[in-house]
């Protein structure tokens, strides 16, 4: 049936949580297979599955190895690829579910958390040729010993965007309960929009930063590939957000987001003697209990002491402070302490990298709403204040319309 | 660690229906451990796991893909596969679980009734020199495409059988929620008791004539490769029932046990012509619509005219009723009639083929208890009368009494 193009789809857990969203999700494949398009769809497991095996795991050993936990979260999205795959028969669609082995997707074997080697996708391009949609178990491929091992979190998009890939896919789609990527989290701003397009970059930045609608890893295999990625609703038909390379004068925006991150803890260590190596030598330690650091500032020397902060996961902080404090004692500095009372504010956007007074726009924004900057942290793209927990909201308000991101009037009436 | 031997074991469904219990099965594949056993243990799905997902798949699609249904059902038995590991390592006992695919175990791909065909347990000698216990997902295997096919009714107690061949073990324990095999069902008869030993052509009957600890599938593969069986209880301690081949004078029983079937209903096709192959006529058609068919009596012709009931399961009966309508059109039978009141009381014992005088004995003992025989089948070592489903319980009671079936009294006081 001449193609017009193949489609890679990801629907996320919300979007086959029950017997009807696995319907809804059926007649909408259904639609795109009417219209002449081959399709690959990567699926997740059904609403909480995921979390209702890893409790009763837990129950049963808290500390289950992970070879076979690997085995028990892969049942989540087996299970859902053979059901959506049933709603589409029942739908009269030709369509075979596969599960992430069969579909050819090698992994590293690290257990849990596998990264995805190679994807050999034979079998895929069989199914295809017969004429049938394929429904794809997400989250999961093969070790080199030839056992199951799951990608992790955002799994499910990987799979999506690393197929897309292997298979050359004219486009890949990510479904979600979010109609796209906006240029805030409309919890916060009433005001922010949709984004109709935006960069692999800025993605990356939002991604990373704390916009929670894709994981950065699945960003970053789209951006090494070029593969042209959607992420809309599952629950209507808006067009949603293109995330695609830089377009010269893309929608000519300076900043094309304002992001808040809540999770983060602020952990400063004061009095440390201010000698070459030092840094390196609590930051080895700290990166050896495999803690992240995201934000870290160094203030200014006195008396031959310095203060040096920085974030890490609330989830690490109990690890950081244990690590710390032996840091503390082996360099003789005088004291650790800690504040989850922070967040993290962050403006994102290709186009400051061309307009040096961003940077100071958004200072200025902030000291005007007498909201006090902790810490300081810029990229390329992107720039990020610390600041008290109770300014969060304020400060991304603020920081929107000052940067002119809001709603478009509409210019009739 | 010299073995002392090979041991396969299989849990059923109400073994590890919570967390509870899937320790106490850990606890107790930890105990023959340390005595010194190899163990490679079958496992089914938790508790009613099994009828939820096939209600979930039934809410999608009334009549669902059997490629996909297996793909479904498979989840189960390799998410407590996956427990059960983890509850052994919890107890510090090395394990490692395996699906029916990676255990070696090749089907013919007819998936929801899938048969073996091969098994080529490399994957689990391998784990057993690598000192683990094997737990394999039961009732699933691979298809000759690559897919996963399961095994249908009875499906773990299978892989069970099969591995336990395959791996030339020492012993297969099938463990599930009664003590063994019983002289008849304990809730019927009070007086029932338990039997340490029964052949397999016994245990054959039994299955097929309504006890339903196993499968006769399973039954006759044991038998086939006289893989030494036990039956027993997987809440207690109890020995069980050992299963295997005719030893002289085997407890010297004539009559090893009472059975009720009451899944059957009786249809009868009156007034058929009777010439030769009209029978055959019959049964081609009930045969076609994969209809079984279970006692057949014909009864004498009287006026060229002649009678043939027979018994079906009574899910088969309204189809039966179809299909024998349109035959009788075509052979000109007078009438068909079907009648669900019914039930199956039927004696088993390999001693009966050197007993001639034990069919008499059971039509007496139904006599003088006033219960009308309807039918009467034989084989070589039972013998089953249909009665009226009211009689069932009473027959029982009387036959196991008259053959001596009860609880020996005990010696002392």
């Amino acid at each position: 049936m001449g193609s017009k193009g193949l489609i890679v789809q990801k629907y996320g857990g919300s979007s086959v949580a029950n017997v009807e969203r696995i319907r809804n999700v059926a007649r909408r494949i259904a639609s795109y297979r009417k219209k002449g398009y081959d399709l690959v769809v990567v699926v997740s497991a059904l609403g909480d599955t995921t979390d209702e095996l890893i409790d009763l795991a837990h129950a049963i050993n808290p500390d289950p190895s992970p070879r076979e936990m690997d085995m028990l979260m892969a049942t989540g999205e087996q299970a859902s690829s053979a059901l959506l795959t049933m709603a589409l028969h029942r739908l009269g669609i030709k369509a075979v579910a596969l599960t992430g082995p069969q579909s050819g997707i090698y992994t590293d074997g690290d257990y849990t958390r596998a990264k995805i080697v190679n994807i050999i996708p034979k079998r895929i391009h069989q199914e295809i040729a017969r004429g049938n949609v394929v429904i794809v178990a997400g989250f999961q491929g093969l070790s080199p010993e030839g056992d199951i091992a799951t990608l992790g979190r955002g799994g499910s998009d990987l799979t999506a965007v690393a197929l897309a890939h292997a298979l050359k896919a004219d486009l890949c789609e990510i479904f979600t309960d979010v109609d796209g990527i906006f240029t805030a989290d409309p919890r916060i701003v009433k005001s922010a929009r949709k984004l109709d397009v935006i960069t692999y970059d800025e993605m990356l930045e939002l991604a990373s930063l704390g916009a929670q609608v894709m994981q950065a890893r699945s960003i970053e295999v789209a951006k090494k590939f070029s593969v042209p990625l959607i992420v809309r609703s599952s629950l209507n038909n808006k067009p949603g957000t293109l995330i695609t390379e830089e377009v010269e004068g893309m929608e000519g925006a300076v900043v094309r987001g304002v992001s808040l991150d809540k999770s983060q803890a602020k952990v400063t260590i004061s009095g440390v003697p201010d000698r070459p190596g030092i840094a390196a030598s609590i930051f080895k330690e700290i990166s050896k209990a495999g803690i992240n650091v995201d934000v870290i500032v160094q203030n200014v020397s006195s008396e031959g002491k310095t203060d040096i902060s920085f974030t890490v996961n609330k989830a690490d902080l109990r690890k950081t402070l244990e690590v710390l404090e032996k840091v503390r004692r082996k360099i003789k500095a005088d004291k650790v302490t800690a504040d989850e009372d922070i967040c993290r504010v962050s403006i994102v956007g290709v186009g400051m990298r061309n307009h040096p007074g961003v940077a100071a726009t958004m200072f200025e924004v902030l000291a005007k709403n007498k909201i006090n900057i902790e810490m300081i942290s810029t990229s390329e793209i992107s720039i990020s204040c610390i600041v008290k927990a109770r300014y969060g909201a304020k400060a991304v308000n603020a920081l929107h319309s000052a940067f002119g991101l809001g709603k478009k009037r509409k210019k009739s009436a």
